[in-house]
């Protein structure tokens, strides 16, 4: 049980989904405090039927705070997680600022619980394309090393905040009517369209979302060795990450023996139905906690049977991001 | 120049690309003869600025056609086109019906031109995948053998053809205004939503786009060995095809080097700029003749540098099905 759970970045996409997530799962909380930025303090937020007054992060104190969830952005989690760890709170931050620093557990529940144990006031939630890829991977790897993952991946708008959301469906709107769509807080046309996730690009060529995905998945599996590419893609869907996969094992690997450890599997539900086919799609991902696993197939450009192609949905704002906070926060309480 | 050039499926998508594309290119013929479906005889349509009425395809007869175009359904190129060709015309089949076969070319004029030579009156036009896929690979192949390629697509509602396209913006409408999305022509929801490709799924696991882009893609390139494996996804997108492709390849080889030979390469055209960021998207593939390729890096899970990553977006009504099929008349005309 905790005395005071915080939420920072409250009136967000993944704080919306923290809040709604509290009540869902029953978090063990005497009291909850609500934080965001200046423009968004004084809201008045229902939490479990109780109004809650938004305060503003620059000025509020995580005197008392057991656990704070922080989605407010990789700056300013850079400048107020340590602050409110140094209080004594115990920060799982969903940004991307803390996630490989060594000092600070990159954790899945599913995965790495124990990991948890070390962390020195911040906990850092992975980025949701890693943890959509990781949730169903991890057991497979458990039984019989990956050494090699090819991923596609076709992002949801809600990655980009609750505005991209609402600017996609103006954008559609706005293209069904015959008007051009205005890209304001997206960098293109996401209605009808698509474009390569606009993270900024390295020197290698790779944008960050896809860099992520390789170093993370590295640090939460604790294997330095696991050879990854990536290619991340936004497309005109709300709020569920889809992914296609394809493993290369140590081994050779059937479909049947994935299917069967994929069944056991904590978080992941299997949705591989071929006669009417039924497969993993955003719109039944949405809403849901398990990542949706199917087109579990051998990989026929890889004779030697050490091949699987594999297709996955996950909530972006569930798994990918506020659930796994929620998971992570659990565990602690556990402790 | 033909005396006379037929399209068989004039009312349909690729019907119409045909048409505007033998203005826009201006085909030399001195006729046209336009057939379709019972249901849509009778319909006028303008060539040239020339009225033409449609005929009826099962009741019109081929004598005196030089060359027939073929975009009806697989169904009705199996009952016609042998036909047809007995009758003297040259059939450019879009259909998957002759594909396969060892009689009939497998054409992508940039590609393999010589092989329209070995006709025996009906030339096949491929996949729009494969098509998609092998321009821009074919000119690396070509110097750097490909060894192995896992393909993703992301393919947009015009490849089921116009109805789809309608029912796309239908459903699009419908969810906006709060209503569920019908499903008619498409077998699930694709406005806000994505599915795997709803063709017939085989034993292997792999559905028919996904087995096509393997097999074509070898007839084409005439190389029965090169390892592929494909993901075929359909998404909200009108009519242009995008598709992630990881490739391996049989020596070390730089992603300067791939930009300097797809500068060069027939039908590409590169995009692939990182400040702004500028890289291949449908809607700017749309209406173009080129295949856009952009994205290209080393492939850092293939540390022997033999590994290359890119994105491709191309039209489907035009590269993929009608665009083609002009160049093979093209061929037939020159030679």
């Amino acid at each position: 049980m905790f005395e005071n759970v915080a939420i920072v970045g409250a009136t967000g996409a993944v704080g919306e989904e923290f809040i709604s997530l509290i009540a869902e799962r029953g978090l063990k909380a005497k009291r909850f405090t609500l934080m965001a930025s200046a423009r968004s303090a004084g809201k008045s937020i229902n939490i479990r039927g109780e109004p809650h007054k938004v305060l503003d992060l620059a000025k509020a104190s995580f005197d008392g705070i057991d656990v704070a969830f922080f989605s407010a952005g990789g700056g300013r989690s850079k400048e107020f997680a340590p602050k409110a760890a140094a209080a004594g709170t115990v920060v799982v931050d969903n940004s991307s600022a803390f996630r490989m620093d060594p000092n600070v557990p990159l954790v899945v529940p599913e995965i790495n619980p124990d990991d948890v144990k070390n962390h020195r006031g911040i906990i850092a939630n992975p980025n949701c394309s890693t943890i959509i890829m990781a949730v169903p991977v991890y057991p497979l790897h458990r039984v019989n090393p990956v050494k090699r993952m090819v991923v596609s991946t076709y992002q949801a708008a809600s990655g980009a905040g609750m505005s991209a959301m609402l600017e996609l469906e103006q954008q559609s709107r706005d293209v069904l009517a015959g008007k051009p769509a205005q890209a304001k807080v997206l960098p293109f046309q996401l209605a009808f369209n698509l474009f390569s996730h606009n993270s900024a690009v390295g020197d290698d060529g790779y944008n960050e979302e896809e860099t992520k995905m390789v170093r993370e998945t590295r640090k939460i599996f604790h294997d330095a060795q696991i050879a990854i590419t990536a290619t991340c893609v936004r497309v005109a869907v709300m709020r569920a990450h889809s992914e296609a996969i394809n493993l290369t094992f140590s081994r050779p690997i059937t479909p049947d023996e994935v299917r069967r450890i994929l069944t056991d599997a904590p978080g992941v539900r299997l949705v591989d139905q071929r006669n009417p086919q039924h497969y993993p799609m955003p719109i039944e991902a949405a809403g849901r906690d398990e990542i949706l696993v199917g087109r579990i197939r051998q990989d026929i450009s890889q004779p030697d049977g050490r091949g699987i192609d594999m297709f996955v949905s996950g909530d972006q704002l569930r798994k990918g991001a506020a659930l796994n906070g929620i998971q992570i926060a659990e565990l602690l309480d556990k402790k």
